[in-house]
């Protein structure tokens, strides 16, 4: 019944055997390994119907025209590198999944009405440059040449590197697609979280990718002797920021949607005997509209500056990241749920907390995205697993989607 | 009018400048830089009509014999020893302090009624050999014969560095008192706390060295995606640490004289984006008498066990640290504190969060303690400080003191 997935489980495997490391999957932007990735999937590309090409930034770009030759095209895809020992399913289920429904499409419903390019994004994970993206950026025309400059751990540079894989640096800008050649952007991915699975559905439509905000934050108390400083003449830092900590979370509990973590903490002088007069740690706040996010993170500061003022201690906020909300186009969204629920499934509609190539890819055209469960949320991580089943459904909501488009341009 | 304190603080000066580091204070258990302070306390205790000499465990003894030669003797005393990058108060004051005052007793009242001893004890703070109150607990025939195997940085061993010392390893016990010789000990130290500081008083009554309980203790929870995992599906081991903290923090604060510090923490992985998987962190519980920690501890242990239970969070504690409380003797307390009123001071009763040599010898004889203010409560820092000012009332009270016990002792 795995008609889909089978194939497609077939190529992941195919594909992971690149690698730059034995005994784990690891392969970077513009490596050997992106090279043999690129020639296997432009070979499948090519038995698909679809013409392969590299464009300047290297992202690997199968198209078959429709109609109206050079006309605007519908481009499903997702990205071809991974992080350093990953999964299988991260990005290349995405590429694989749309090039066999791009396929069956093909073979079955005949010439399409609009082009349809199927990407292989080259650069989504930042493993090698440390910035995300660079890929999917180039294609929407949102790459600062300064990356260019950027050196991987072995100081190479972006340039370098580029030249290296055969580039032009200097013409990485014509990797850019101008908004009207692109009608849309569909991904399927694997969700990289548990709420699928706590759910028990095989799929979901995303409704946005969630901004973030990352902050650094100092609480400055007073270190002192944990044996001879009485409880009420203390400024006791870590107090402080037990504190914080909760009303993080509590902040964020109240809100559907809305996650705050303070993944990070470390208080000097941290020793057993000693009131720690200083607490750094971090916050990493995530909702799927940018108001929403502002505002917690408003309420979350003002508690921190009570919970400061009220115990004496210096607080100090740095933000280290900051990413707005991409909001998944309605119109696309309503297809791929209409899709959902057409192949027998409860719809639910899901933030992305993690980043996507649909980030960039939404300065240029509308985008959506269909999750598909994956084990215990894990991903980035060899463990990382989709079953044959919940690919099939993510397979057949893909196709489906597909085919309404294509009816609703042609009305 | 600081007529003791100034031939103190010029003493303290230069025993501070005998240290195995140029520009720091170091002079840890059976160094030369002991053997060189011991030859200087040594000749000034023979000034004040002392007999010095160095028992079995390296300890410096000047004894003055009272009316019955032999008979048991009070002892005056504090540690010769310091930490590394040492301040010039902790310890020698004490010593330094009953000197002066046993030098003017003896010039102004004649022969005593008993005997006194002044001791510096040779290890208190445990620096060299990583094991503390080594001098005081031989004093005190409490000293684990094991201990001579204990070895230094440098791996020499506790029994070599004795000999080296010019003392034999197998005749440590002889440095042990009986108890009938002892009639009670009396120690001068700097608070090394703020409590006096922040009543605005030189000295105070100590009332018992806090007996101390310290735990580490492990959360686990599940590690996740920062942006991935709602917070209705989390187990953040931080998160139930922060509760636990404050728990500590609200049990303490609801009792005087108790103080409990979480000093040191760590979370794993650590990173700011993901949901930490476990929390370690440290406990440091003391209070002034054994029923109260014990007490404390067991509502510290069941709140933990709630917010673990509630979380769902693994919890392990283990303990690292037990020391039962050293009351002080009140009668000698009380002898203390009527010299404290009777030089014009409000006397405040305090206890001791930090060990001090009494601890060892109160399993042999009464103690009691004089705190000395000293600025910022700061201590184990070249930054201590005492004033003239109130190491001056520090060594009348302690003269007065024993002028009281004498009277007491003839009636």
């Amino acid at each position: 019944m795995c008609h889909f997935a089978v194939g497609i489980q077939a190529r992941l495997d195919a594909l992971a055997a690149i690698s730059a490391e034995a005994g784990a999957l690891t392969r970077v932007y513009l490596s050997p390994e992106q090279a043999r990735a690129d020639a296997l999937v432009g070979a499948w590309m090519r038995e698909a119907g679809l013409s392969p090409r590299l464009d300047a930034a290297g992202n690997l770009i199968g198209r078959v025209e429709g109609r109206a030759p050079g006309g605007p095209a519908l481009v499903l895809g997702s990205h071809l590198d991974t992080v350093r020992d990953a999964g299988r399913y991260d990005g290349p289920l995405g590429v694989l999944t749309a090039l066999a429904c791009v396929a069956a499409w093909l073979r079955e419903d005949g010439p399409p009405p609009f082009a349809v390019e199927v990407v292989g994004f080259a650069d989504e994970e930042g493993t090698r440059f440390c910035s995300t993206l660079i890929g999917s950026r180039a294609f929407a025309g949102r790459l600062d040449p300064a990356l260019l400059a950027a050196t991987d751990a072995a100081g190479i540079s972006l340039a370098e590197a580029l030249r290296t894989f055969g580039l032009d640096p200097d013409r990485i800008g014509e990797a850019s697609r101008r908004p009207g050649d692109i009608l849309g952007y569909l991904e399927l991915h694997i969700e990289q979280g548990p709420m699928l699975e706590g759910t028990g559905l095989p799929v979901g439509a995303v409704t946005a990718i969630s901004g973030a905000t990352r902050l650094a934050v100092t609480l400055r108390g007073e270190a002192g002797h944990a044996g001879t400083v009485a409880m009420a003449g203390r400024r006791d830092a870590l107090a402080g920021a037990a504190e914080c900590v909760l009303a993080v979370e509590a902040r964020c509990r109240a809100e559907a949607d809305l996650v705050g973590t303070v993944g990070a903490i470390e208080v000097r002088p941290g020793a057993v005997n000693v009131i720690p007069g200083e607490a750094r740690f971090s916050l990493d706040l995530r909702a799927p509209d940018d108001a929403r996010r502002v505002s917690a993170l408003a309420d979350i500061e003002a508690a921190w500056r009570a919970i400061a003022d009220r115990r004496g201690l210096g607080l100090a906020t740095t933000r280290t990241h900051e990413a707005a909300a991409t909001p998944c186009d309605p119109r696309l969204t309503e297809a791929v749920a209409e899709a959902i629920a057409a192949e027998g499934h409860p719809v639910l509609r899901l933030p992305s907390g993690a980043g996507h190539d649909g980030m960039a890819v939404a300065a240029l055209a509308p985008i959506a995205m269909i999750f598909v469960r994956c084990r215990g949320g894990i991903s980035h991580n060899p463990a990382e697993f989709a079953s044959l089943p919940d690919i099939e459904v993510g397979a057949r909501v893909m196709l489906r989607t597909l085919r309404a488009l294509a009816a609703d341009h042609v009305r």
